[in-house]
């Protein structure tokens, strides 16, 4: 495995309690930076005029790494180690939401507008206007975050309750970035039917589905039939947000490269819900030819066991990835660690573009083909360029419920793609920056404005 | 139907201009109380010296005594209605609970913790060790309130999104007296089948279940076979909720009288899910003797109609409630407006106990029977002894999940009654105080810890 760089997921919080004298805690500070930790806040806790107890933060690269900080910490002479706590696990104890009532209920008045008996004139109210259902409840602003824990982050088929943690997380970001109020659905069937039905059976709760980490092909009839059978939006993230994300991208490195999209050969690896979702997006941005690689080497006509989506891609050259990677313009990997060499990217074209979006080690490391790709992106936050999907489904979401719209259209998304990659400047716009940073505050309302826009050109707005 | 007194659920917000001079504005007030509206705060808006503009909250007792009040004052001379607002609905308008962060995400390192890559460790620790998601995630402190809308408040069957109000209003009691977060799922199923498929493919993400307004008698079954099927406890709150309350409120009554429970006849009448559900827990309480009666009147061996719940509770009298009710001790209605006549309750053994508690409306009016019962409860917070759920549901779920117990049982109940009970002081108690107010904030602790106690007891408790 790859020695990735210290990050911020292996981060300690170390107590130790050390003599009072000059040269100490930078002896301390060395050791840890020695081992290849990243050292981050150090906070003087207490101190007398003999000792004094710090808390460091250090960033490991792994859990063994981290625990190899620990043992050095602890060899370290006249320092005493107090105690270690993992940042992560610490941040995520109890869970990351919680419900809040939006009014205060001071005493019987308020109970009785809030609940009993007043709550029934506001139900009688929805029974005879269904539409009421948006004025008077929540589900004008929220949103299911559904999966069944098949296909969880890079993790697989961990199952519902392993899954919750990343769905909680889901919900923050709708919250942080778009105001929106998301719930975590975790289902216990991971069969097709009987996820659809649920969600059929949950929905009147909720303005919007958001399908998460479902494993491909079911997600796709999953999307597909909730989107037929329900009356909200219905967006499974792994596809579509990957998928505005790497075309807005996409749309950016080709700008500085002077490079038509009409006249690129993209050749994409992973061909699971997101490698769908991406080269169906590349196809109607402009893209004409692109090249789908799966683990058996590139989707070829001949192929006997490709699946209706991998269908759409079948091109004419047959081979593994290394073949069919020569003389192409841009590679985009949505598949797994180590599938791309340096060797296969030099065979590339000139100007090469490297999309290496493995999570949550990359296809290939960016250190290594520095000299021999022109822009790099991954997944990850540690390197420039990064994709992710944070860029796409808080505004995609806020967008369709302001608009109140019954499902998403594939020009909402390109639309959004095309915002998205339209905030980065004429000016800002460089081999290393292609798509603007998460914390940018315009980028919500940005890809929300494009979603409203499309839905009134093609009358689906209903506000 | 009786003219009810002026409520906070028809709550108005008038706006009017008028010339500012002395006895304009009580010319204005007079007017309101002469027709009936009982008046709450009144707001200076603006004053100039010629005019005054005020705000006037006033409490009509119907939706048409509300709009008898604002014609009343339209047709006051110098004064100028400006508009009038519905203070329950303005309450309720988006929703009355949101979902929160509990961890502020402020640059790239908070989200590689709370998400990507961080996330992933979190959610390795689950899958490798279940109990682990109790830690972790939000399942230690959530409660799924789930509704079919098949009997919503005394509504009937509304459905779904008309019921929502409500289940908010009760995820906003469950985060008020109890620090717990609820979130409403509203089932577009009432197949029984469908029920408990549904909320068993949901339940990961669930500390417990909250069952509300569903009907009679598939209730029974729904809350029977979640019991069996599910790893959490699961609540009928219609059930479980009112036989706690009423419960807790019989034995103050009987303390009052000084009449042994044992020694008791009790007539109930309704025999839904919570006339089921109380007449079962005074049975276990020490109640003798129950005549259950219907709508057909009372629940005699001989009727070929029953259900096996109404089975548990046949007996040798029958007629209709006014014939069974002679001599009784005590009338408990979980029914209908008006069942009940002051000329039945005067049929009663002396020291009479009178709970009418249909929904909004009472069995009977208690001013209509001041002379003739002893103690009078109601579920109206405008009458004394209000019996509302509210006293039970959040301590009882609080104390579920304090222990993590896998389900309830009687026992908890009963010591839950007795909790409440208990909480009225010898001083205190008196006809017209035989229950605590939902706002003692000891009730919820108090329960909870019967809960727990009983949990231990019962070698239930896994915490």
């Amino acid at each position: 495995m790859e020695a990735l760089n210290p990050n911020p997921s292996y981060s300690l919080t170390l107590r130790v309690q050390m003599p009072n004298r000059a040269g100490m805690l930078s002896s301390v500070i060395r050791a840890l930076a020695d081992a290849g930790g990243s050292l981050g806040q150090i906070a003087l806790i207490q101190q007398t005029r003999k000792i004094s107890m710090r808390e460091i933060t250090v960033n490991a690269a792994s859990s063994d790494h981290a625990e190899q900080l620990v043992t050095v910490v602890k060899s370290l002479p006249e320092v005493r180690f107090l105690d270690v706590r993992d940042r992560t696990f610490d941040l995520h104890r109890g869970g990351k939401i919680h419900i809040q009532s939006k009014i205060v209920v001071r005493g019987q008045d308020d109970l009785a507008m809030v609940y009993t008996p007043g709550v029934g004139r506001v139900c009688m109210a929805i029974a005879e206007k269904p539409q009421h259902v948006y004025d008077y409840t929540i589900k004008s602003n929220t949103i299911a975050v559904v999966t069944d824990g098949s296909a969880v982050l890079g993790l697989g088929n961990i199952g519902p309750a392993a899954a919750l943690p990343v769905m909680e997380g889901k919900a923050m970001l709708f919250k942080e970035f778009a105001d929106l109020d998301a719930f975590p659905i975790c289902l216990s069937t991971q069969n097709v039917d009987e996820i659809v039905e649920t969600v059929k059976r949950i929905a009147p709760t909720f303005g919007g589905i958001n399908l998460e980490d479902i494993s491909a092909p079911r997600c796709f009839e999953v999307e597909r039939r909730l989107k037929e059978e329900l009356d909200i939006p219905v967006f499974h993230d792994d596809q579509h947000g990957t998928a505005i994300v790497v075309v807005a991208a996409m749309l950016n490195a080709l700008r500085i490269l002077d490079k038509p999209i009409g006249a690129v050969r993209v050749v994409m690896n992973g061909a699971g819900a997101s490698g769908i979702a991406v080269a169906r997006l590349l196809r109607l941005a402009g893209v004409k030819t692109i090249t789908l690689c799966d683990s058996k080497g590139s989707v070829h006509r001949d192929r006997p066991d490709l699946t209706p989506e991998k269908l759409e891609f079948v091109s004419d050259q047959s081979g593994t990835l290394a073949d069919v990677l020569r003389g192409a313009d841009a590679f985009v990997g949505l598949s797994v660690a180590r599938a791309l060499t340096p060797e296969m990217v030099r065979t590339m074209a000139p100007q090469r573009i490297v999309f290496a979006m493995a999570n949550p080690i990359p296809e290939i490391l960016p250190e290594l083909i520095e000299q021999d790709a022109t822009v790099i992106a991954t997944g990850r936050s540690d390197y420039a360029n990064q994709i992710n999907n944070v860029l796409a489904f808080p505004g995609i979401f806020r967008g369709a419920l302001d608009a109140r719209i019954s499902h998403f259209t594939t020009e909402m998304f390109l639309k959004s793609a095309q915002a998205i990659a339209s905030l980065v400047s004429h000016e800002d716009l460089a081999p290393d920056f292609i798509i603007p940073s998460v914390f940018d505050a315009r980028i919500a309302p940005t890809v929300a404005a494009a979603v409203h826009q499309v839905a009134r050109d093609q009358g689906l707005a209903k506000t």
